[in-house]
């Protein structure tokens, strides 16, 4: 049957996808018809006892490494060379949607899926992953188990890594039967695809079904120390106090700001999170966190929101009499995809008629991680209102397959080069 | 032994004050020389235990009530009188100190281990009393347990109070074996005094060892919900962002404000405290609550303080595109103290050659609660640097023990009346 090889008329049975997302839009409801499947909790758990199932009807190989991301393999006619990697994650936030990272997943599935009905063999090796914590909601930080698996994180690091309430990464993944024997990373992959919604309003609003990633945003993000002094919250007078909250209230208005001046040129500035301790109504506080970060599509202007961060801190500090200090950072966003792969999905979509613009990811991927250790392409379909990281997260099918399609005819010139 | 009422020789044993603070500040110690004794934890268990222990060594009859206040008696000559009750808390703040309140508690034991040591009878029972959770460091509102039993807050409204983790406040009493079956209030009490450190800088600064409190600070305090909306922290644009952290920044900075406008009239302001909700590193948070508060002495400036808060809501909200609302609020702070029990601390201290000021409470006190039910007095002594709500509060016995002394002849005068 490799006659039907690159050939227009292959299609995925959308219907089949539709229904496959949807069997997961019930492991782990939300309040508000979304998904709550943190990374590892029991709704985790039973959404992947439902993958590997899945996979296995499918007769694929299912093998779990040591941080728990799940390879389901489809063996090639040349078994032994280096497989073409489909993945995204299954985990969500809190209070977050149906399809982020789950429809590359499941679409993945699809593919494969429809090669087996067609009866098409490739040449290499097709797998598909769901990565471990991506979202970085219950474990920080996000892509967590995918950065292993690139050899930026060591793996006892990441079984180490504890969530608010102390729970233990590799003792969750044990106890939801999820701790496998296989080596982390550290074996070739010929390429890596991966589709994901947009999270971002561009192709909804400009009505075209995909987006080649090129690059992202060039993201600077910052953990930020504030020190100030536990004192009674009723006689301290106000030129003795040290309260950590209130430097954190001046250190969030002034990233908020630093956002806004940026806004023009599509700049970004979150104070995401803050954590504060003892955070009582009595006392004032002498420790906060914050978490926030800078995103801009040229690296130069966010570097300059940096500057105008670390400018800000003395400023913050003095009016509230607190130490704030850099703690920890990081950059992610500024990975280029393969020029070969990103070929291949628009010779794809060409041939496919399907209407496709490139684009730039504001959001982090397990793809930017991938993309360190092998030629790797990531497509966008569209997002209702650009909205995630929201139970209100909505996709249409006749917007989506189109992006799926091109994805298995993608990920089958490459199986076969 | 009557011979001895009001003779200018009785006095405490300052040196077994002394050693009974230390063994109380053995329990629940803290990370840096202070304690953690939060309402009905294992150490409050503990403090509890020694307590009633003490008291019975010392003849008393100890009753413990519904809300786990413990009462201590000693009888009187004419034991159907209502008593004169000496109280305070052994609760400490999650990062406290080892006198506030306890100081209150532990003189009034030692008050009465003075009048038992010389054989001196009163004509009222005298009662000391614990009160459960006055700090509000884990179950709020702070002075729990006083307000039920002034009547202010329904029993079963108390017992069912959650602590952060979802403790149940009656079912942790039970577990630390403090569920009494007294009813809580409801009987005369013939007065009240308490003694606590100052919890600010003026008798230090003054070298005056005792403060006669004649009211408080007009204090309000409000809860504030902030209400945004979920989004990906990454792609949002900043004018589609609703950021329920970034309102609560703003109106953290717009309380801290207000606090320096009323500065120079001993006026403050506190953003005490701040939950958020999901407060996750990639998603924007939907939902946070700020607690804070305004105190003056003069109850028009709290006021006004109170309309430049509501001023500046919607100038919050309009910033960081949220809603803000006041949800829950709270006065106290304006209650006036018994110029009969007054009167007789001034006299002790003059017959004691104790130099004395009056002053202005600016925190919360079980006092405040019991001065809506009967005569009330509050005594002050010295802490250094008015530090307190910190584990590095201190006091020093010398500018203690005169106080505790008026204490003893204010105390033993009123119940001799």
């Amino acid at each position: 049957m490799d006659s039907a090889l690159g050939s227009n008329e292959l299609r995925i049975d959308r219907e089949r996808l539709w229904a496959t997302l949807e069997a997961s839009a019930r492991i782990g409801p939300g309040r508000a018809g979304g998904l709550r499947r943190l990374a590892l909790d029991d709704a985790d758990r039973e959404m992947r006892d439902l993958f590997v199932a899945w996979c296995r009807e499918a007769g694929l190989t299912v093998t779990v490494d040591r941080v728990g991301n799940i390879a389901a393999r489809r063996p090639g006619r040349e078994p032994e060379l280096p497989p073409v990697v489909i993945g995204s994650h299954l985990d969500t936030q809190v209070a977050g949607g149906r399809y982020d990272g789950i429809l590359g997943v499941l679409s993945g599935l699809e593919v494969i899926r429809t090669l087996n009905e067609r009866g098409i063999e490739t040449r290499r090796p097709i797998e598909l992953i769901d990565w471990s914590n991506e979202e970085g909601a219950r474990f920080t930080p996000p892509m967590l188990a995918s950065g292993a698996f690139a050899g930026l994180h060591p793996v006892d690091w990441v079984l180490g890594r504890r969530d608010d309430d102390g729970k233990v990464f590799g003792e969750e993944l044990a106890r939801i039967g999820y701790a496998g024997e296989a080596p982390v990373g550290g074996r070739p992959l010929d390429a890596y695809f991966e589709l994901h919604i947009e999270q971002g309003p561009i192709l909804e609003a400009e009505g075209v079904p995909l987006g080649i990633v090129t690059g992202g945003y060039a993201t600077r993000g910052f953990n930020i120390d504030i020190r100030g002094e536990n004192a009674h919250s009723g006689p301290t007078p106000m030129a003795k106090r040290r309260n950590a909250l209130v430097g954190a209230g001046y250190l969030i208005v002034a990233v908020n700001e630093i956002g806004w001046q940026f806004a023009e040129g599509e700049g970004k500035a979150t104070a995401a999170r803050l954590e504060v301790w003892p955070n009582k109504a009595g006392i004032l506080s002498d420790w906060a966190q914050l978490t926030c970060d800078f995103r801009h599509p040229d690296p130069a202007a966010t570097a300059e929101m940096e500057r105008l961060l670390k400018a800000a801190i003395p400023e913050a500090a003095r009016k509230a009499r607190v130490e704030i200090e850099i703690v920890e950072d990081w950059t992610f966003g500024d990975e280029r995809f393969d020029a070969a792969c990103i070929g291949l999905v628009r010779e794809s979509a060409a041939e496919l008629g399907v209407p496709a613009r490139d684009i730039l990811s504001q959001a982090g991927h397990d793809a930017y991680h991938l993309s360190r250790i092998c030629p790797t392409a990531l497509l966008f379909t569209p997002c209702r209102d650009g909205v995630t990281h929201n139970e209100a997260e909505h996709i249409e099918l006749d917007d989506t397959a189109p992006g799926v399609d091109v994805l298995l005819h993608a990920v089958l010139k490459r199986a076969n080069r």
